[in-house]
C-alpha cells in the first residue's frame, strides 16, 4: 500500500493495519483485477459485502441507543439516509480514499475515480477491511470519530420531523422537557391560523404559525432549530 | 415471561436471559400494545430493527468465512435465501416461539400467530433481544447450534449451482480438488450427448449427461451430491 495513505490513516484516525492484505483488497477495483488476470489478485467486492453488513449493524446500534423515542419506521428511514450511496461516497471523498484505489485503465478514463457508486463501495470495503483486521470495536472507534458526530448534530435528520429534530438537538446534553403552547388563534373560523410557542427550561426558543395546531408546532420547532443552530 | 419458555430456552439452547425485559419486549406484538395503551409497554418493532442488522452481519460473516470461493453476487443471493421471511418464520415455528408472543385479540382471531411475516419479525426480535442481553457472541453461539449447520448441509444452496454445491459439501473437511472428465460423446453430430464423470481424490463420485459439456458437468455434480447425501 501507498506509504502516504498509511500515514494518513494513522494521523487522521489513529488506525494502523496489522494485515495490509485486507486494506489492499479493499482498495482494488474489479476493473484492475480484470486487467491483471495473471496476478491472482482479489477485487474488493467480497470485502464490501461484509463491510456493508458491519455498517448496517454499527449504525443501527447507534441509532437504537441514541434515539430511544424513535419508532422503528423512523429508525429505518434515518438509517437509509446514512447508509446510502450519496452519503458514503462523500465520506470516501472527504477522507481521500479516492486517491488510493487501484482502477483499470478503462475505468480510470471513464472517470470511475469520482463515480459515487464506486466510492460508496470503497467506503464499505474499507469498513470491511478494518473489521477483518481489528474487529467491530475498531470500526465503532472510527465511526465515533467521523460519522456519529455528524448524526448527532443532525446532518441526516432532514428525514425526521422538526419536533423530533429539535428534541434530538436539545437532548445532546441530557434529557430535557420541551413544551409547545398555543398562544393565539387568529382569522375567521373557516380560515383560522394557530400560533404556537415552543420552550424548554422556562425559556422560549421560537414560535410558528399554521392552519392546524400540529402544523404550527412543526413551524415553531423549525424556527427554534434555525435560531439555535445559527448561534 | 412464561416459565415454560424460559426453561425451553435453557434446555434447548443453553440460553438464560439476564434482563428479561429484553425478551418480554421481543415477544410483544404491536397489536397487544394497542390494546393496552395505559400500561406503557413497548412492542417488538425497535428490537426487531436491531435484530435484523445483527442477523445480516452474523450470517454475512459466516458465509464470507465458509465460502471463500463464492463471488459477492452469489454471497448476496445465498444470504437473501437465509435471511428472509420464508426461512426465518419456519425457524420461529420450529423453536416454538409462536406459542409465547403476546398478541392483541384482533390479531389472534385473524390467525396472526401463524402469519409468516409476524413469525419472521419475532425471530429477528429474539435475535435483537439476545444481542442486547449478551452481545454478538451469544447470537453466534445460538446460530452455531441452529442455523449454521443447516447452511453447511446445503439447506439453502438451491440458489447455487450443483458444481458449487458439491464443492461446498466436499470442502467441509478441508480443501479438495474436484475433477470433471469427459468420458464419452454419443449420438449424431446435430444431436450429440456428452457424458461426464466427476471425481475427487481419485474416486469417481458420479456421472451425468447433457447436450453441452457444461450441462453434463452440472448433471454429474447433481448426481454425485445425491449419492453422497443419501449415504
Amino acid at each position: 500500500m501507498n506509504e502516504l495513505f498509511l500515514n494518513e490513516l494513522k494521523e487522521k484516525f489513529g488506525i494502523t493495519f496489522k494485515n495490509l492484505a485486507f486494506l489492499q483488497e479493499a482498495f482494488t477495483h474489479s476493473s484492475y483485477v480484470n486487467e491483471h488476470r495473471d496476478c491472482k489478485i482479489q477485487d474488493n467486492e467480497r470485502i464490501e459485502f461484509l463491510g456493508d453488513a458491519v455498517l448496517e449493524l454499527t449504525v443501527s446500534r447507534y441509532l437504537f441507543d441514541h434515539y430511544p423515542e424513535l419508532p422503528e419506521g423512523k429508525l429505518t428511514k434515518l438509517r437509509a439516509t446514512i447508509v446510502c450511496e450519496a452519503s458514503l461516497s462523500l465520506f470516501a471523498k472527504e477522507y481521500g480514499f479516492d486517491k488510493y484505489i487501484r482502477l483499470g485503465r478503462g475505468e480510470e478514463r471513464m472517470n470511475g475515480r469520482n463515480r459515487p457508486a464506486l466510492l460508496c463501495d470503497l467506503y464499505e470495503s474499507f469498513i470491511g477491511a478494518l473489521y477483518l483486521d481489528q474487529g467491530i470495536e475498531a470500526v465503532l472507534d472510527f465511526l465515533r470519530q467521523t460519522m456519529f458526530p455528524k448524526i448527532a448534530t443532525g446532518a441526516f435528520s432532514h428525514v425526521m420531523d422538526h419536533k423530533t429534530n429539535l428534541q434530538e438537538w436539545l437532548q445532546q446534553d441530557g434529557e430535557i422537557i420541551i413544551e409547545y403552547r398555543l398562544i393565539d388563534e387568529v382569522g375567521p373560523a373557516h380560515e383560522k391560523e394557530f400560533i404556537v410557542e415552543v420552550s424548554a427550561k422556562g425559556k422560549v426558543l421560537g414560535s410558528g404559525s399554521g392552519k392546524t395546531k400540529k402544523a404550527a408546532e412543526q413551524s415553531a420547532a423549525e424556527n427554534a432549530l434555525k435560531t439555535i443552530q445559527s448561534r
